[in-house]
């Protein structure tokens, strides 16, 4: 059989392949880390590479339908993450004007009749009396001059100068956004130039072996010795492995990094400050900030140049965050007349509703029922995972990967409810019915798939005929899913009640996070989660809040609204409200 | 023989001591340090001790001449220091209001209607949305407002709190200024509650190891491996040494200092910040900094409280420092319409010229003459030295500590030199007559004095009869004060003649330092260092640096003086002026 020589980048390795054997096969033969959502189908178009030719031109393909028929050079940059994460914030255009600007200067060189100090020479040359620094800039900069002839790039913010650097390196000029999320870490490294993604990064959150939600991580940090301490050092250190990463990916050093944006929620902004998130967890609730933080990123040893500056999106309260805001930003939420609502399910449900004029938002406990977890077969949005069904005259159901189902994640959850509700199997209190009571015509023809397991009534998904494991949900997991999305529309409706408006004053309602992302409109809408005249309303926005922490990296507007938006946007504190209780209960029903 | 008690503080010893000892007696026979500089016999009135009466009511004493006779309890908080120093800057009313005040709050307490965070709480209580923090505040935050029940003490300068203190802590709120000269270290402990000063300490600047004036530190830090490390961990030691020494003087802790002020030349104030000097010793002689620089004292590992401040005053240009800014704030050269003369004379003299309007600096290259340096029998100004000369009918001179003398010191020279004029042994050019020459009446009367030693003419002030030890000055010695004497006498020409003004409009001379504290003024004008003309308007302004320091620590409105005044006197290149070299040559005479 013939065989073709295959050299890959970034990897920069050599390998001999089999003619008409797919890329996929030859990733996975030579152990080349390369993820196929859907399985290697060609459905998801998610594993696309780029084979580069001869004579400087580029061709991308799908490396699962694409099949070796010469010698080939192929780029593997753009290849998807490992976790399943969305790459694609919101995009809007924006004026490139970063938190951190290099400038190129030509100074003139000192003589008798011009003896100006160093640093009044700079500040002149800028034009600017008021800029501050660093001693540690100062003791630098005579040298830094004279090597290069009074001729330096300077690094500097809206009011200090962070660096001088010798001869022109404004080409050099990066930044990277992070979202760090209680489950999984974000970064996306961009030029600050061009404001053009250079690698996106990411990775399960390490703190998640302390506890895998923030309240059981506010618990090891306030009551283990060193709990905070760890957890810190945790997200720090996968800061620094993902920038490591990163600028690797993309050719630079973490040298060439003088800018950092941090959005998460809450309980990660101050663990990754290393800020007791202790009144957190604990009525009334109280973080310990809410406005943005500026810190060096010396003193939070992030691995960046060590005169670069992180800047820490504001948060709006204690179970709202700097995630909220920045997806606020990135869904401009502060502009506009027409009333919106944002929401970011996840363990917590964010929500944020209003317009231009005024913004309210509140938090409810949703729980992991969306994520999967508490869920007997329950598991995140990973590969194998059944993230669609449908149920109807036909069954069918889709697996992340396309390989046989390891469980169901909270889309898949969703449309399973909504089906068996839509079907009879399941009522309105949400019991799941006894053989006897289901008498929807297509209900019954589902009947032997209602079953007991373990004493509690279940439905079966799919069984392995060889080795006999279910897939199932049980009614307790119905019940769960009830909490979840009881919590969520009743928050819904206090904010509108609060906000003096009515469902049908939302023009727009923009999910954001894989959850919201992946579900589908119609099952949300069909529990009840989402009011079900806001179903053709509903629009996935990916990862709003890495997108949001990206704009304000990029833009010193953005990041000034980001700051408006956490001020302005209201906080409603539903545990304060008289309602909540009997308005939850009654959405508790499907 | 009776004996009777003596309590001494802060040292809280008991002695016994006999019946009409004098203090001083007592002090040495037990080993408690203290100075008394006219060597104890009742004219420098420096040996002041407060005797505490049982009433609650003080006496003070001069130790040398008060006798016991009963028991005594003595508060030695005043004593002189070892160096002879001057103690005393220039005293003026001003508005304490200092760089870091200290606010006492009492906070609401969190709710979940107030569920404000901890650090909006704080800025809200003080009305001040703009204020700055550090992380590490944020940090310790939550429990520092918790265990207090919220009622805390706000460390604040003018746009950041530094640092927020359970309980009212108010009453504990100093701070420390510090004059850093070439060859001494002054440091005033001051309480800024009251602006009282709690302590005054020097020691010799341990750099001097390393070199004696500034262009030998300077070569030193250039040249030899981590020169400049060394000298910089050499000066922060000490400042930190007396730091210590100060606040156990006053019976605090150096966790109450949140504040410093720092004067020194410039190349002290580069050492301090471990900035490279290697540019002021050299043409065109450019400081990296002439701005105030205020650094975190935990960068700078100074030992106050890890949260506060260095406030190092700024420069002027590379041999104008900021020590000139902070005297010329302490003489208020900023002020009046009458032109003013401010000198200080060291190594280098570095003068201001004019009021309101307009003030010009320059500093000469004096050289070391007036510090008593390179002069055959030259010494500081310490004990042994002879500090003044009286040549004429009759001849008689003065010792420090009056003790034999050791040495000539620079007041001394000056006396000596001016005499020797007067009585015709030195001629106008500054030659010290052969014996033949010396025709002048009261001349003749001094001749054998008059010798050759080692093949220099010479001139005798004492010998010691047991030993053949003499005491003298000669040719060479005459030649280096005529050096010094010229350049500082150019350098007043110069700035008169930039400033367009005439000797006669000179209102006052200010002589700044020890040296121009103790010259006699009238010597001063009959050698030519000042224009004879104004021996009556010469005034010492004692440790006017170290006034200035202390100014700008008691009130922010003083700091943003000393700011002005570093931005609004023009500097004088001499060695740019074509006219230097001629005037200089003209002034050598006498």
């Amino acid at each position: 059989m013939k065989k073709f020589s295959i050299k890959i980048y970034p990897e920069n390795v050599e390998l001999q392949a089999e003619e008409n054997a797919t890329l996929k096969d030859i990733f996975f033969e030579n152990g080349i880390k390369f993820d196929f959502p859907c399985g290697g189908v060609g459905k998801c178009k998610k594993c696309k590479v780029k084979i580069l030719k001869n004579n400087g031109f580029e061709e991308e393909v799908l490396a699962c339908q694409t099949k070796v028929e010469s010698d080939l050079v192929i780029d593997l940059q753009q290849r998807e993450q490992k976790h399943h994460i969305l790459n694609e914030g919101v995009n809007r255009q924006i004026e490139l004007k970063p938190l951190v600007r290099k400038i190129y200067v030509e100074l003139p060189k000192p003589t008798l009749e011009d003896n100006r100090p160093d640093w009044t020479r700079i500040k002149e040359a800028l034009g600017r009396a008021d800029l501050k620094t660093k001693v540690s800039l100062l003791q630098e900069l005579p040298e830094k001059l004279r090597q290069s002839g009074f001729k330096v790039t300077i690094v500097i913010t809206e009011d200090e100068i962070l660096a001088v650097e010798a001869g022109d390196t404004r080409a050099k000029h990066l930044g990277m956004a992070f979202d760090i999320g209680t489950t999984t870490v974000v970064g996306y490294l961009l030029d600050l130039n061009t404001g053009k993604e250079l690698a996106h990064v990411s990775t399960l959150n390490p703190q998640t072996k302390y506890g895998a939600d923030v309240i059981s991580r506010i618990t090891f940090a306030t009551q283990e010795i060193d709990g905070l301490l760890k957890l810190h050092r945790e997200i720090i250190n996968e800061i620094n492995n993902l920038i490591a990463k990163a600028t690797k990916q993309a050719g630079h050093t973490p040298q060439n990094i003088y800018t950092i944006t941090i959005a998460g929620n809450t309980t990660m902004h101050h663990l990754f400050l290393k800020i007791p998130p202790e009144n957190l967890a604990k009525a009334p609730y109280v973080p310990v900030v809410r406005d943005p933080v500026i810190a060096d990123a010396k003193d939070l040893k992030i691995a960046i140049n060590p005169a670069g500056k992180v800047f820490v999106l504001p948060n709006i309260a204690g179970f709202v965050g700097a995630d909220t805001v920045a997806a606020a930003l990135a869904a401009e939420m502060d502009r506009g007349d027409k009333i919106r609502l944002l929401i970011d399910i996840g363990t917590n449900g964010e929500m944020v509703l209003g317009n231009k004029e005024r913004l309210l938002a509140c938090s409810t406990a949703a729980g992991p029922a969306f994520e999967g977890a508490q869920i007997a077969c329950g598991m995140r949005g990973a590969e194998g995972a059944i993230d669609h069904v449908f149920i109807g005259e036909e069954y069918k159901y889709t697996v992340i990967g396309e390989v046989f189902p390891r469980g169901i994640c909270g889309s898949g959850l969703l449309d399973l409810v909504a089906g068996l509700l839509e079907v009879g199997i399941v009522d309105q209190t949400g019991r799941l019915l006894p053989l006897e009571r289901i008498t929807h015509e297509v209900g019954q023809k589902y009947k032997d798939r209602v079953v007991e397991i373990d004493g509690v009534r279940a439905f079966v998904l799919e069984e392995n005929e060889a080795t006999g494991q279910r897939i199932y949900i049980t009614q307790r997991d119905i019940r769960e899913l009830q909490l979840a999305k009881g919590a969520i529309a009743a928050g819904i409706e206090i904010l509108l009640e609060t906000y003096g408006a009515r469902v049908e004053d939302i023009s727009e309602v923009l999910l954001a996070g894989a959850f919201g992302n992946y579900l589908n409109p119609h099952s949300a809408c069909r529990i009840g989660l989402i009011p079900a005249t806001l179903e053709d309303k509903i629009k996935g926005i990916d990862n709003a809040a890495g997108a949001g922490a990206k704009f304000a990296l990029l833009s010193v507007e953005e990041y000034q609204r980001a700051i408006e938006l956490s001020q302005k946007i209201q906080y409603i504190e539903l545990s304060a409200k008289n309602e909540f209780t009997s308005i939850f209960a009654k959405k508790l029903k499907f």
